[in-house]
């Protein structure tokens, strides 16, 4: 059982069981293990929670992790890469988890983010207007 | 400003923007917003709540519907058809909303949830071990 995330923290779920699509033996570790591996041995941004997930099915666009906390929208990311990627996770982690809606503004965003969004889901308690992006 | 869903309601929550990926005239309903009109007039299973949101950035494979709710963990369901499957998201919701953690047993769960999965999110109060379907 994990800990529950503050209400004010950002959490980076990151499924850990993902395969990426690729024929894994039994006593490797998967794609999804060595992401989470990754962004676990780099030093978190401020208010950031690092949680593993077993399985986000989205299992056909891993590897796949999602943005989640307080009062913002709820994003999930695919197509991230265990090996080039955990720099630009924790940075967008951050710029996300400077908003209050959880909308990076689009300038702002990482490339990976902008093109590589799989779903995104409302806060339970909107406090924004609902935009477009 | 919509209302706020109480925490033991199940909340299918309907992209209203969809296109469907087609060229629809500004003065056309869209089919998101046809789909979530074909719900609305349905009468809706106990605890369940109708929810517009404006685009859930599964925007490839439309219509895009979502299922959350108390501790269960979080759905989002792609390449919903407005006016095949309403009854079907009806009685998925329904079974959903009776279970406690969100996971529809799989002999029980409809076909198209089986194969129309996005993604899923874990709730934030995690109450249940973690499973893999």
């Amino acid at each position: 059982m994990r800990e529950v995330a503050m209400p004010s923290e950002t959490e980076l779920l990151v499924c850990v069981k993902c395969r990426r699509g690729q024929d894994i033996p039994a006593d490797d570790r998967r794609p999804g293990q060595a992401l989470y591996d990754a962004l676990a041995d780099r030093p978190l941004p401020e208010g950031l929670r690092l949680t593993a997930v077993e399985c986000l099915q989205n299992c056909d666009a891993g590897c796949t992790v999602a943005l989640r906390g307080g009062d913002r929208w709820t994003y999930v990311f695919g197509n991230v890469d265990e090996a080039s990627h955990p720099d630009m996770l924790l940075d967008g982690a951050a710029r996300y988890h400077a908003t209050g809606d959880g909308l990076i503004p689009w300038r702002e965003r990482p490339e990976h983010f902008k093109r590589n969004c799989v779903a995104r889901i409302p806060p339970l308690t909107p406090n924004t207007p609902v935009e477009a992006d």
